[in-house]
């Protein structure tokens, strides 16, 4: 499906930028302090810095805890590095624990220390149980307002302690049935309360058939089985089955746009949750990077046509040629590089089934070698008046869409296997090689030819 | 994050494969047959083609509807090649309406019509309605198995007409309150019900703010929506604010990962929601329309280069250098395009602030032109042993680093406007342009001071 416009915060901005510019400051203020905490997190990250700053201003403090916790980590870390302690304490302090976990862990240490500092002593106990896991865990992931109930209780029970609460948490689509060791027993559905009869136990009616989620979980395989078991929200556990928390089905939502952004950010060397509209300086300096890694691999290849002064000088058409077994190489094991990276993010390759992907990736490199390999011969052939350099260039354009393909499959595994990230490292690695290999067979074969 | 390995899934497929070949059958089938159906289409998606084949044929034929319903279209599509009918209406009988709708509109119109015939009037009604709206849209996702209630009753009498349900359908977090011509009044959310007084009435509970999704709101806007409010559902309305049924979390995940991955895999000239696995003959029949679409661009490329053939002749060391200025525009151009076109799928893109990035990306593409042309300047001097090679390249690298951003940055605004995907266009045209200004700048300007 196509990229498609999105009409409704279009005309937000369009609106607010319009209100601004007739100075209609107050109007502004109430209007952008009237929506939602989600709706004012796109609004900013869909502003240019400028404006961006303005609207920030005119969010009124109550809103900004919520707001800050919509935000992707750049503009978050942005706008908190201007907060001290006390104001990060009070703006978090209505937000769930994982929520306010992540905003700490984006701070400099001693700014947590003083927000914890700042709590009251049960929230602070809380939150550090959140703490204690990586943000990239179950454990991270989870909040502690969980709704825990006895085994032994009547669902009529259930419904009297139910209504004796303020409210339940947001997203709460089940009761946590622990034994009185606070263990995992099984869940409630609030589905199966609402239609059972009240004088059956909680026993009879609960589904322990779900396996809790250990704490140490990576958030990756939370979001596939909250996918694969359609959750609204799961119990997580130590590892002696204790209730921790729980997970809630819009934090993991958030994962899963993250992991799916990795995979294309990372290819084109961008940083993950990118700022869109980062200003210029702090752009041009983080893309720099990229830019001097592949300005290395260009020389590598232009050292390798070096090799072969002699055999441009005497046949000039090869200069010309040479550039369209490089880039079909390139394209040919992009191609290849992206279908792994995407199975290997999705959780699809394994070692059993990676050595098949390496052979059906070479037969395709092949066939399409073939193909493309008769078209470029005859093209080159008929353009030079020369059915040499056509044969010249067919063999070296089959030798490299056929290691592309090979190096496009194997790459991303080895470097899996040593723990570099394929997304970010296949690429330029990939390049380097059908570079080369497309140089060095085009001009190594017409050397032998021509020389 | 990195890409992390599924421990779970790829023990149960090694797991499955090791059985599979000593050849215990029945074992396998029963283990199959015990997953969740998530679970066994993840299994199917990470097969290759014979070993998934065989799975199949072991699963019951009572799971089959859940399992195809979780199944990415290209295999869904596969496995209901082989069904009649007849088949595909029994499988289907116990699956949300949405689902249905999938998978009819996936079949031939024949068999999608033989398949409503075979159902009952009530089922083909629902069904119909569901039908009616395009797949991509709210009314597409959505299920009618909504449990509607009216403002003026108890919540004691909505606990107890509840009770006669054998049981609530999944994910419903709320009840939708509608007036006696079915339109949409508000939401009385199972939070709201179980905790307060019985003896209140709808109306003094209910949720009137809640705005309801129009049937024909395009599904990647609705995703939105739901992240940015966290919804676990969302009731659908027609224009006369008739209630038509309601959005549910688990496939606004799905409609959230298809968006995701659109990106990713367009760059790449694959198909979206493609088959990691599939065979040799047709994948390599779909990597081939690109792969001859890139050799047009490179042979445009190869012409210009020719156009230069005597400069070239005269100073060989032009043509060891010539793909480095190539090369550097289109790794600069494709930042900038991946930058565009996320932003653009993320929804944050207006026309407002279109220009702005325009304007930031070329100040981006000028500093980093000074930069790297200044490297490759003293590089290449030193190299060959010439300051003027040096300021050749330099000038050219600084022309197509600043053409690469303009292009990366207008192109993809542009193609939107004349509704090309830019994902799909966006990086053919791209190496286009910086291949050819490239080698134009480079050759161009050796050819004046050489020449």
């Amino acid at each position: 499906m196509a990229a498609t416009s999105t009409p409704k915060t279009q005309q937000q901005l369009d609106r607010l930028s319009a209100a601004l510019e007739s100075g209609t400051f107050v109007d502004v203020k109430r209007m952008l302090n009237g929506l939602p905490p989600g709706d004012v997190a796109h609004l900013l990250e869909s502003s240019t810095p400028r404006f961006r700053h303005i609207l920030w201003k005119m969010v009124d403090l109550d809103n900004e805890g919520d707001i800050i916790n919509e935000l992707s980590d750049e503009l978050r870390t942005h706008f908190l590095s201007d907060m001290d302690a006390a104001e990060v304490a009070q703006i978090t302090e209505h937000l769930d624990d994982d929520d306010v976990a992540d905003i700490l862990q984006q701070l400099p240490e001693q700014v947590t220390r003083e927000v914890l500092d700042a709590m009251d002593h049960q929230d602070r106990a809380r939150l550090e149980r959140v703490l204690h896991y990586p943000d990239d865990t179950a454990g991270g992931l989870m909040n502690t307002d969980t709704i825990t109930i006895r085994a032994r209780l009547t669902l009529d029970v259930v419904l009297r302690y139910l209504r004796r609460h303020e409210e339940l948490p947001a997203m709460t689509d089940s009761l946590i049935v622990v034994n009185r060791n606070d263990r995992f027993v099984g869940l409630l559905p609030l589905r199966t309360l609402l239609v059972s009869d009240p004088s059956r136990t909680v026993r009879e009616m609960m589904d322990t058939d779900v396996e809790p989620i250990p704490a140490y979980m990576p958030d990756d395989e939370v979001a596939r089985l909250f996918e694969r078991h359609d959750w609204v929200s799961a119990p997580v556990v130590d590892d002696d089955g204790q209730l921790l928390g729980r997970i809630t089905i819009d934090d993991v939502v958030d994962v899963i746009r993250e992991d799916a952004d990795h995979s294309l950010t990372s290819m084109a060397g961008l940083e993950e949750d990118l700022d869109t509209f980062a200003p210029v300086f702090r752009t041009a300096q983080r893309r720099a990077i990229w830019l001097g890694l592949n300005l290395i691999t260009a020389f590598v290849a232009a050292s390798v046509i070096n090799l072969f002064q002699g055999t441009i000088e005497k046949v000039v058409a090869l200069a010309v040629l040479m550039p369209i077994v490089a880039s079909m190489g390139g394209i040919a094991g992009t191609q290849t590089l992206t279908v792994l990276v995407r199975g290997m993010a999705m959780g699809q390759v394994s070692r059993s089934n990676g050595a098949w992907l390496i052979n059906r990736e070479l037969g395709v490199g092949i066939l399409n070698g073939m193909l493309w390999a008769t078209v470029v011969a005859v093209a080159s052939s008929v353009w030079f008046e020369d059915w040499n350099i056509g044969m010249i260039i067919a063999a070296a354009m089959m030798i490299n869409l056929v290691t592309a393909a090979f190096t496009g499959a194997a790459l991303p595994l080895l470097l899996k296997r040593v723990n570099i990230d394929p997304a970010l490292a296949g690429g330029v690695v990939l390049t380097t090689v059908t570079d080369v290999v497309g140089f060095v067979s085009f001009l190594g074969l017409a050397t032998l030819f021509y020389g």
